[in-house]
């Protein structure tokens, strides 16, 4: 989630990182050994490739602010949910470091990734590592709700796979229907943000129908948040996505509005440019994107994007939580979801 | 652990076969994706690379077959360390697919390896899906030391990581200690046959000081399996190991019997070879051997090992169970141990 600040940070991502930022390192340095730490350190962005402090940006953990607010809406204390905020970040990078693997990326947040420092085998094994931490940290805690904790953080991470290896799958596919393009999203994308809006409450003994909505608020932000991306993916403005124009479209990525064209009726000439095995010149990728938009997929992306900010608002009301987090629960997914497109 | 069967199979083995096998498959299919199955499938040797049916030979279960014992050994029905039997059987697989895309293995139990037919990020998915669903099986089981058994399953996994980053690392170093190598091998290779032996044991809620002896004894029966594989890396009958004579020489492997040898007065020549850029020639990697053997890294190689055979057989007389179950673990270490060398 590589959300471009439009806005001022909600004050939520400020404790977030004030609280969450040392229990990070202290449990990457405590659970990874010193060959591991020194990756995962760098992928964080604490240390150079040398193990040097640095001041590089290490995202904004939008994931632990969710994760502490959910043990907040759930009446633990401000620190209760950190074991969760930990966990979830931890499988949040295990993924980033795998995924540039597979993916061949070469930077990240500005710098190399890790792979093409340490090695792809240092790399696929730091991910290993995090991901192992994660569930520690949970089951380590001396909190009520530990095992049932870990138990969802191990379900969502099985959901990312899943979507993760559907998604490598639709590359060789002419013939992904929407619905399977969806289901795949909320297992990308929906699955990670759906725990983190629900582990702080799961770990610290919550009501499971409490647990149950949060997390059904975050499900519906994180498809928000997918169908918004893929539509700056096709329309974005490249000096504010930081991608080239129609830069989703050169690779044919089946993205939610792509898919919703290609099962609309009259996409032949659309489904002929977008399954060529040439590469698309500029002008074709400003007709492609205009066939999109004529079959209806940015009309559809974007209506069901505010239908799943709808549903978001509606699943957190019904969690009957107190206004000043539900407040800054809104917070947040505005400003995941809150860009031009 | 690929042991070459110069002796029958214990009984023991073909009893976590029956039961383990088929709860093995189930767990794969319940908890993966379509696609994430057909690889750790293929993996498994079920299945060919169409998802058709197999009889390729899938391991010989050691692992599932100790963790069955460990559970009957703290009192345990025979089937109620099944949980902790597919568990270990996961994560082990999850490092062999991981492992054999970090060395570009193409080849493992004379079948290609997953990566090399569904390509480096199914593979390195399928690990991951592995290994989430290896805790997942422990949390979702009934059993009284679930949570711990999670637990002490996590750790051993970082071990086993840290063992493996630490060799890794171990290629680039010409000063590494033998304090330093056997610290690796008890990560790399003990730290899974400990949880192996315990874990069922821990999952049925036995007595901490049981669970620490029956690991205690699968720590050492996986540090004089290492060693006597080091052993047989250098001098095995290439027509028993499978592999070249000297195999491990020609790629400079800092196995045990050599970083012992490094670290022995008089090993000047032997260092010169080793850290050479340039390839042995077959009449090096024979004098490379013989240096070995002169420095004592032979002989304190066998010696160490029938010290961690003893420890091994003390620990588990410590332990207090059953003779019959104690005779099947002798068993099982005998035939993991028992290769001339």
């Amino acid at each position: 989630m590589t959300t471009t600040p439009t806005r001022r940070l909600p004050e939520s991502l400020d404790a977030g990182v004030a609280l969450v930022g040392p229990a990070l390192r202290e449990t990457v340095i405590r659970y990874l050994c010193p060959e591991m730490g020194r990756v995962a350190q760098y992928h964080h962005g604490w240390t150079d490739a040398d193990g040097r402090p640095t001041n590089a940006w290490g995202g904004k953990l939008l994931r632990p602010a969710l994760a502490l607010l959910s043990a907040r809406a759930a009446g633990g204390a401000p620190a209760s949910g950190v074991p969760a905020a930990v966990a979830i970040e931890l499988v949040h990078n295990f993924s980033l470091l795998h995924d540039d693997i597979m993916d061949g990326d070469t930077a990240r947040r500005g710098r190399a990734t890790a792979w093409t420092l340490f090695g792809v085998p240092p790399a696929i094994l730091a991910g290993d590592a995090l991901l192992t931490a994660a569930v520690s940290v949970l089951l380590d805690s001396d909190s009520a709700g530990a095992r049932s904790a870990a138990s969802s953080l191990l379900t969502a991470t099985q959901r990312m796979i899943t979507g993760q290896a559907v998604d490598v799958d639709f590359e060789r596919r002419t013939d992904v229907t929407l619905a399977e393009c969806v289901a795949m999203a909320g297992n990308k994308t929906g699955a990670l943000l759906a725990c983190a809006c629900s582990l702080g409450a799961d770990l610290v003994g919550a009501d499971p129908e409490l647990v149950r909505r949060l997390a059904a608020f975050g499900e519906h932000v994180g498809l928000a948040f997918q169908l918004i991306d893929d539509l700056l993916g096709i329309w974005g403005d490249p000096d504010r996505t930081g991608k080239q124009v129609g830069a989703d479209l050169r690779v044919r990525k089946k993205s939610l509005p792509v898919v919703a064209a290609l099962n609309a009726p009259g996409s032949a000439e659309l489904s002929t440019l977008y399954f060529r095995a040439e590469p698309l010149t500029d002008q074709e990728v400003r007709r492609v994107a205009d066939l999109i938009e004529l079959a209806g997929g940015r009309d559809w992306a974007r209506d069901e994007a505010a239908r799943q900010i709808t549903a978001a608002e509606e699943s957190l009301a019904a969690a009957g939580i107190p206004d000043a987090i539900r407040g800054e629960f809104l917070d947040i997914a505005a400003f995941i979801t809150d860009r031009r497109f």
